[in-house]
């Protein structure tokens, strides 16, 4: 049991970390898919064609919400949180998880800690919290009292494994703030849908009130995405991103 | 603040709470859906209709792998679990959930800690992994450590929200032994396929390898939907608890 | 051979059949799925309560797109219409389908024919078709051709049929005039979707251009959903029939 | 009106045609997904990699139907066959669709007639069918059947569009047999689930009955695909072509 990690090698993060790791993905995908209806087989044409003359289509497929033409594109990111991000991320359905396992692998015990630039605390009402910075005490507290925690479960955890217990009953101990590593594999149209929840932005034709964590994933997802297909991107913000 | 639950009201569980809120689900329900194939308008007759006569009917539904007669039902269970249950079920994206959030409201300190019955040792290799009991020094390891760490947890979290931090980013803290509540709703096929993954069972046609937690949510769901619909699921057994 | 049906039985409609099967919807469905999320457990207390007293609950879930909450809900409706109809209607993916099988009984040879009332000229561009009523001597071609073509694909399959054709061949020849059965199972976000995309409406946040046809099967469908959740129609309405 | 096509300018096919139009799917796609449960981020680095030396994973994964690591992948295929064929494509929700409209463009009057080799006769009884040749004058009286009608639904379709009539309305005459043109975009997982249900093989463990019409569909759908995947179509086939 001597090759357990020690609970010193207690790590902390803020960040988060995505990657693109394949795709799928073009503005011309939207074009064909699109112009099937009208033009049927001819629509082949428009495979790989220039989709900038497309523009107005995708504008008005956008506007309207027709959201089909959307889906014919894959999207695979690497994304690495802490599972209360990645519980929230998994409630979006129409998309394709796998995800580093606390049964099949001793988790390695990195911890999220909020930078100072986080916001703490709370105000108004359910449905519509804002959130403001909170003084230096507070972010102390919430340093302490999290570096404490998570020493604690992260000691607990080898604790049981150096005992024989099995990881999926050790694991238990282990916080939310954890890191895990996941692929997630989403058409556009689905991303959008997720985007247009997962962010808050003034130009949202519907408000989202995202926790900022998931937020930061959604921000490095968008970035991503927005190179591979950007007429879509700009007819998404044009159209107060309102997923189709 | 001083509404804040005290650390010393942890609480441990090692049970898990399954009941049915709601379903409508009968064996003639897939009778008067699988007939309309063949008899129209005609299968209006069967709704309500004495599905006792149609075994074989069900029967062969199952066997053939003919799914979607079996659909047209729901059934709403509540569940109390731990978070780390729920991440798995939540991994069944053909069912609809709402659960308990920790950024809408203080999270209850009640932790999942094993009882005696659970074995703790985990032998062989991936993909087919037993467990056996373990020593009364690896139970009693396994008891002293959860309790701490989870103690540990609650105290954080309450010190965190002592000092005004908001709850989202308190809950950080908090293990995945945490319990939390959801409301889940599936129609029938949908929850033979959840079954036949998280129930193990020597008379299933294909190998399942639950964690022992989730099948204990898995077996009360069992045993409700047993009653509502006795013909599917007998279908269901002796077919060797395929998903049609 | 002789069972089959003789040409001369041809029968034309106009109308669409839309019956309620089942149902497991009620608005009070809507405020316990949503209250799990800041009451937890105490949510049970809200099942089959009196869901008038939530009405504000249910607008800001509608009006902010929180559109779980009205998952746990199940509508089943039987659905008599022509098979182009069918084939709008099943593009609805979040939905089950059980429908009559023209591979497994000889379909009956009743057809669509548009009463009188059907605007049958089309102007404006793509995407935005508006609909007049067309001349006379329109509708009376409308009405021969139809007739006339329905009757010969009556005549083409009963000759097949009879001359020991297998159905799943013969049927090639019908027309999507032609009349079919089904179960649709839809819970009432899913509805809410359908309805959004399927009526015409002046008050709709975003415009929609169903065929008529499908419209005439979305209004009885709407009309018989509004009954059994009038607290959740009303905010769908009021908040410009956005599905959440 | 003088462009709308003359009925004389009816074809009629018995053939089906599948074009890969792009694809995101390699076997390597199976090995990154399958592994972070066991590696995490350290699977990033079977990106890309050889997945010849996975194949006793990749067969495992199937075996024991763990489906979730065949699904980070896309196929797009564009498919012309007729609407019968298109109905029951289309029950298959974990795809995505577009298809050519018959309210938005004129369709052309092409339909579909058997060729000599479609056996024509049905034996035995529902759930398990068998087909055989039939006579010439069955395959005669076919022929003759299906080119008067489809030659009638074309001229009525013809006629009503001569006289203004919308195309969305003139439609309804035109038969399942007509010819219509999608894109489908589907995951492995879900293209191994088309595969199963609508092939007909000896080695299949569950046995399927698909009309022959869509067979043919699926069968290039299938040659295509297996270049593409060719150690995941292999464990496919080994495990009996159960979808994992």
């Amino acid at each position: 049991m001597s090759s357990h990690s020690a609970p010193e090698s207690v790590e902390f993060r803020s960040d988060m970390t995505v990657e693109l790791v394949k795709s799928a993905a073009s503005d011309s995908d939207v074009v064909w898919a699109a112009r099937v209806s009208t033009k049927g087989e001819a629509s082949l044409d428009d495979v790989d064609s220039d989709a900038e003359r497309a523009r107005g289509l995708i504008n008005y497929l956008m506007r309207d919400r027709h959201g089909t033409p959307f889906e014919h594109t894959s999207i695979t990111y690497f994304v690495s949180a802490p599972i209360f991000v990645f519980r929230e991320f998994m409630r979006h359905r129409i998309a394709s998880y796998n995800e580093e396992s606390g049964r099949y692998r001793e988790l390695r015990p990195v911890f999220y800690r909020p930078d100072p630039q986080r916001h703490l605390v709370q105000q108004g009402k359910p449905g519509a919290y804002e959130f403001v910075a909170g003084t230096a005490e507070q972010y102390d507290t919430t340093h302490a009292q999290i570096t404490e925690a998570c020493q604690a479960a992260a000691a607990a955890y080898h604790n049981m494994l150096a005992a024989g217990v099995a990881r999926e009953v050790a694991r238990v101990v282990l916080p939310v703030a954890t890191y895990s590593s996941m692929y997630v594999t989403m058409n556009a149209r689905a991303l959008m849908n997720f985007l247009s929840l997962r962010t808050k932005r003034e130009d949202s034709h519907f408000p989202s009130y995202p926790q900022r964590e998931i937020e930061m994933v959604a921000e490095q997802m968008e970035t991503l995405w927005a190179e591979l297909m950007p007429i879509t991107y700009a007819a998404f913000n044009s159209n107060g991103r309102v997923s189709p």
